[in-house]
């Protein structure tokens, strides 16, 4: 009969993510994730494999939590402009405790650049979900008239996204804030101005 | 009398750089230093102290010549639009040997974020240069009329300079090359059309 965990599984991989999100994959030793997850050297390895394993535990853990949270975040309702400004916001907010923690998915592809294949789909597909998830907003904006109904979305989509993975660098580097929320007020602005309801032409777009 | 130096210390530290682009801080070692610059231990401790002097060389090296050649380039003749899009093409271009290496300062500072004061101090400063050279560029096309008078120059630049951060993270992740050229070129788009020349209102914009 198997033993027991006499840990929460969960808890370890979710505490695991935030220590590779902080220091990254190579400054995080076997030792260091046994002493802060409380496990012990055999623990860890009876349960996990190898550091190697955990960590695609946790890059799996960070996007079912934090990029689904951001998912959630780009399906609110409201107007198209202030969903995305509300989730860039959010993004670059930082954590209370460490707060230039940056993205676990951008730190990773910077540090492991394309060499690991299985972190490269993990990393890949977290990508391609937040396309998907600015597309869908975008999208929403022009059928609802928000947004011109000439937006180019795929080339905007592409911007606004490589947008966001400069500004989780940004934020990673400790650049103040507030910057930060005018360079956000500057990208959504980017996107041109709201068109006329009445269907005339906007004089100013 | 000291010994001559038995190798070119300046060709050492750009190989150092290389290294320490490609895998990061924490994953090159010493061996790996000593190994690839045909240099034993003592002869690298007794040139340049430790792992980490070394870094702060190898940072400084990577600003006197990748970031000082963005800055030639950024300083170019000819139209504004042109000069920034040529810049943008030849930072994501890659490197024929190693095509995902992204930019040292981009890796470095999603690597050890805000933790270390000098590799900040540097990180920073190629930061700031890349601003000014980015303001410079558009300064000059607001007063040779390319741009429209009335852009707000400081809020493109920090559009701009945190597109190209993202574009340094899509070039490590080994994006297709054509996809970010297509991205630089909305990004020149999003700096709005050419005022007409003849100071008339233009009508597209």
């Amino acid at each position: 009969m198997p033993r027991p965990r006499e840990f929460d599984e969960h808890e370890v991989v979710a505490r695991a993510a935030r220590l590779f999100r902080r220091y990254g994959y190579h400054a995080t030793s076997t030792r260091d994730l046994g002493g802060e997850l409380g496990l012990t050297p055999s623990s860890l390895y009876r349960t996990f494999g190898d550091k190697h394993t955990l960590f695609l535990r946790a890059l799996d853990h960070y996007r079912a939590t934090d990029s689904a949270e951001a998912g959630v975040r780009l399906n609110s309702d409201g107007p198209c402009r202030d969903v995305l400004r509300a989730w860039l916001l959010w993004l670059v907010s930082g954590d209370e405790e460490y707060p230039d923690l940056g993205c676990f998915v951008v730190n990773t592809t910077t540090e492991l650049g394309t060499a690991d294949p299985e972190v490269r789909r993990r990393t890949e597909a977290a990508f391609e979900a937040t396309r998907e998830a600015i597309a869908a907003v975008l999208r929403r904006g022009c059928r609802d008239g928000e947004l011109s109904a000439d937006l180019d979305v795929d080339a905007a989509v592409e911007l606004l996204f490589t947008t966001v993975l400069g500004l989780r660098v940004r934020e990673r580097a400790g650049h103040d804030p507030a910057r930060l929320a005018r360079t956000i007020d500057s990208a959504i602005r980017a996107l041109g101005p709201e068109p006329h309801r009445d269907g005339a032409p906007n004089p100013e777009g």
